[in-house]
């Protein structure tokens, strides 16, 4: 079974994110997988199927819904737990796969913003290598980290400077980064900006980025953390989900003009 | 006059990647602004045009192309520089406007890759903000740095590990960053991954991302560094000129092999 592989960046929530390069290979799929994540997240599946009912034509492609496997523990082994579950997924894929075309062909997987950024897609691609004879191409798509710099109309960098991107998780862990005064922080389901000591923070918050229930919060964080942390919980109380990404930079003058 | 611009992210060299929202968007101006960098960047001028004629019904917007002022100096003084260029091209899309908008309107600006990274047009934007009524509209684009990784078929990041993004220039002065294993270096015009000790770092680098010459090498940097300076150099000489982008990494295991 020889099986073409495209992992099309879908963008962060608006449906007209996608590029026309990824129009084009959803367009060349015989097969669409549709990953279903309960009702929970009940809004991005919503989005992917109606991108494919939207782009396709009538019987261009199979749309071939599965489950998603659930990742079991990870409390004590983090990276063990994600390789047990990523193999769990490839299987789903091939057993979806071989099921819709026993003779291979052409795949697409529509992936929530870029196939490159904090996703799990292209290492479970590489497992399906292992597997059949499988080529991958990758279309790039406008990631939550883009729709937040668009939303608030800001560069994610100050000139000539640098940015580190970081998870949640890894900004509780390591605090504030040596290398960069701009911290993006992505998969964060704890809030963590609420570890850091705020003085002379900003912070650009954004939730549901480019859906028409996106919620925007900028300003100091000393000042509006509190109002996000509310808003955050609100919004996941209305919506039974929440995704969230936010932009923080230390002000470069805060401690010339202090010191004075 | 009151004036709406909508800096509309173009990707990162292929024609096709730009995004729905960035078609929509470009239909509905009146006017667009078109830079002319000169003939060494020629290939970029050409794909702006040929996007709008692409794109754009016949007769549906007014497209002004117009001389990108070039930027004075900076040897001493960068910032400062990089201010008055600003102020210059501030003043040039003014004035461009003005003769074709006297009453204002609906303007577009192509922005090659995403307007947030390492692109002065929104700052540029801000500058006009106070010299006419204006409200801005950011659509997000692909940038080069989702162009190399969707060409090597890689993730930015390793598996919740944060990425710093830096310029050549601050790589040079900083060397590698305390706060990353991956670091992603944009508008490096001295391939300045040779100021680095090679050991234990992995590169994954591209030029032209997305147009047909694209140009890819990967490997040991230490083993491919050599070969990536001389396609430089003669890519750039076939071309005229060169827009490369490049993914390092640190082996995570690299230690603790060597020390067995």
């Amino acid at each position: 079974m020889k099986v073409h592989l495209s992992l099309i960046g879908m963008g962060a929530g608006h449906p007209d994110h996608i590029t026309l390069q990824g129009v084009a290979a959803l367009r060349r799929a015989q097969l669409v997988l549709v990953p279903r994540k309960g009702a929970d997240k009940a809004d991005l599946a919503d989005l992917r199927l109606s991108l494919c009912r939207e782009l396709l034509p009538p019987g261009a492609a199979v749309l071939a819904p599965f489950d998603m496997p659930v990742r079991q523990g990870g409390e004590t082994d983090y990276l063990g737990a994600v390789d047990r579950w990523h193999d769990a997924i490839a299987q789903v894929w091939l057993d979806t796969i071989a099921r819709h075309l026993p003779e291979g062909g052409a795949v697409a997987l529509l992936v929530w913003g870029d196939p490159s950024l904090y996703d799990s897609t292209l290492r479970i691609a590489q497992r399906l290598a292992s597997r059949v004879d499988l080529s991958v191409t990758v279309v790039p798509g406008i990631t939550a980290l883009q729709a937040l710099t668009a939303a608030h109309a800001i560069p994610l960098n100050e000139i000539n400077a640098p940015v580190l991107i970081t998870t949640g998780r890894q900004l509780r862990a390591d605090g504030w980064p040596a290398s960069a005064e701009t911290v993006a922080v992505l998969l964060d389901g704890q809030g963590s900006f609420q570890h850091l000591d705020p003085v002379g923070l900003h912070i650009w918050w954004g939730a549901f980025l480019g859906m028409p229930h996106q919620l925007c919060i900028s300003g100091p964080l000393a000042e509006v953390s509190a109002t996000i942390v509310r808003e955050r919980e609100q919004a996941r109380a209305r919506h039974g989900w929440l995704m969230d990404t936010y932009l923080l930079r230390r002000a470069r003058n805060t401690v010339e003009h202090h010191a004075d």
